[in-house]
């Protein structure tokens, strides 16, 4: 498997450097490096790949992506959202450089990441594409409103729908764009993008619900709000099958059983 | 003098229908609607319209604009922020709908506003110069950089310099992306466009030199980090006319004494 996160790393730091304030630049760098998976910029690049192109020539688009990714992790994690205290091993950012810093930090991230998106030698054309799909998959109606719909959502009990359209915008949506991000750049036919936004559906619901699985072992708390806990153990490791399958199908039916599908099996 | 306002305001209400999630659309109705003088969309519009375009060409970005000047007010009256409890009359938005709501509400006006640059019927190139363009403007070494400044600052007594530093992050970076984007639309000549960062320089500073002098006469605490304190009245007003000056001269010589000289002789 080939791996993107030297090419992802490359391109942040690139960016990393261009912060001119001092504790701005301490903050952002925090809470970019040195990362987790790379998930969702590794979708981008891939999706390159497998379609013949360089992924060196969505490695802006890339790095965008995840600073869209990192603003959210930021903003979630603040006293009046989740308030979380740690993240990745690391102290969450407002709890190491304070909520102010933490608030600024996070929007820069998200206006920085809009410059990426028209960065380096891609057509006009595909720029705007890019602009305007991270703009609708993030915006109100996308990434954001799945924030609104869990803060709305905290100990309230839920169905199994509320609980999927609340993780279809949070996860499906940013993951939605990592892989269109992909197709727009490898100018990939509109029937490949409306497939490609199926498997997002599969893939970003089979995420969440192995995460749910995951956590279930660790938590001391009850989440109610999960799959696990609404469908039972069982029944939400059937589904989590059946996204799965359904996703590598529809990846090796479009790109064959090559990178792409490698990096989704190994996800999930 | 031609108003504007209702153009600005047909294509806000537009954005605002879009917004599917009640709670979020009603936040976001409250933080745009009825809105102040709407100041830097105006000078989009009248420039293009001192340039001989429809201004309506430039509805979306004008608006886009008002987006990002509407997401900074919002994160700064934030309680970590500037704590504000109130603004044109009007308690601040996480006073009213709480800060959870008022942080996300203003993460989707910034992400939404870049779909608007992109919108309608602007060239590719035209409308990834904006995005570029608005990305700098409200970026990290930008809006989000004289934000950063300011929290820094606050109980400091800073020099001249160093306020004047930060009213050219917080106030110019925005009033010359207004200039900008309005120039990038009417594709005026890079000499134009240098003249016209050197106008915001001056109007910048001279409506932030005059925000404070009316100010002064409102506030019971004193501010420190302001030119009239620093500089006392009498030098103040005397920078102002100096900087109000060379905006009008700098305008006249582009444009002639048509309406964006106007709106900047009403608004100075």
């Amino acid at each position: 498997m080939i791996d993107y996160r030297i090419l992802i790393n490359s391109s942040l730091s690139e960016y990393i450097e261009s912060i001119k304030h001092p504790n701005l630049k301490e903050a952002i760098a925090y809470a970019l490096m040195p990362g987790g998976k790379r998930l969702r910029p590794s979708l981008t690049l891939t999706l390159l790949g497998d379609s013949g192109l360089d992924p060196a020539e969505g490695r802006y688009v890339a790095a965008a992506i995840e600073m869209i990714h990192t603003y959210s992790l930021i903003h979630d994690d603040l006293p009046a959202l989740d308030n979380d205290d740690w993240r990745r091993g690391k102290p969450t950012l407002h709890k190491k450089f304070g909520e102010a810093l933490a608030i600024l930090a996070a929007d820069a991230l998200l206006t920085d990441a809009f410059a990426f998106f028209t960065k380096g030698p891609l057509k006009p054309e595909v720029k705007n594409a890019l602009v305007s799909a991270a703009s609708k998959s993030a915006g109100s109606n996308g990434m954001v409103q799945g924030q609104v719909l869990d803060i709305e959502s905290t100990h309230l009990p839920l169905n199994i729908n509320q609980v999927r359209e609340i993780q279809l915008r949070k996860t499906r949506d940013l993951i939605n764009l990592s892989v269109i991000s992909g197709a727009l750049i490898a100018e990939l036919d509109p029937i490949v993008l409306q497939k490609l936004e199926e498997f997002s559906n599969n893939f970003g619901l089979a995420f969440q619900i192995k995460d749910d699985l995951e956590d279930q072992k660790e938590r001391t708390s009850l989440e109610i709000n999960t799959y696990p806990y609404l469908l039972g153990e069982e029944q939400a490791r059937t589904l989590l099958k059946t996204y799965q399958e359904k996703s590598l199908l529809i990846i090796s039916e479009i790109f064959g059983e090559k990178e792409l599908y490698q990096l989704v099996a190994r996800t999930l």
